[in-house]
């Protein structure tokens, strides 16, 4: 990984938000690998901002990715081998997930003082 | 819980999202509790429409709670129980946080089908 912290480095709003949130099926079937080539690939991805992902010991994630534009959005959705991806996504490794396009209006961000 | 399922039941877009990411101090000291407390008193809020939540082990979490209105969302932001919360977040629980607040365009979804 090129970011030591898992913390998107966006911006100034208004820029636009993917919120991914999946539950997985049980079993890695190669998931693992592919979700690591999917954020290289879309971090390569014009008008790429930044993403934060997060997943739990029960298998429910969420992923943000943030855009520059909707028109990237719909480049990146469309990108050949993330098609392949999502396809296996639905074959292989989701159970359900949802997918929200999200026009971002405001951002602030708290970090603690040493001490 | 209210709620079997991890995933928020939102209406059609248009409405918003307050995207929170998070990582974690180490130790609970109180955070579990009152986190809980913070989705039950969110979930009676004039406006709420759902809330998902996923820490991963290393303590960075992503919580996306869902708004009708931005109006909905300035009242939770300073809702007497939560400004509380969120002044021990600050002095206790987080060691960084970012809040995104957005406007929801457009959503879908997946479901496995069985077999």
């Amino acid at each position: 990984m090129d970011h030591p912290t898992p913390f998107a480095r966006t911006p100034a709003p208004p820029y636009y938000a993917v919120v991914f949130s999946s539950k997985r099926r049980d079993g890695d079937d190669g998931y693992e690998r592919v979700a690591q080539r999917m954020v290289e690939l879309a971090s390569s991805q014009p008008g790429f901002l930044g993403v934060e992902s997060a997943r739990d010991s029960a298998g429910f994630g969420i992923t943000v990715s943030y855009w520059a534009t909707l028109e990237s959005i719909a480049a990146w959705k469309s990108q050949l081998e993330h098609l392949a991806a999502q396809d296996h996504g639905r074959k292989r490794w989701y159970a359900h997930y949802e997918v929200r396009v999200a026009r971002v209006e405001r951002a602030y961000d708290f970090d603690a003082q040493p001490g």
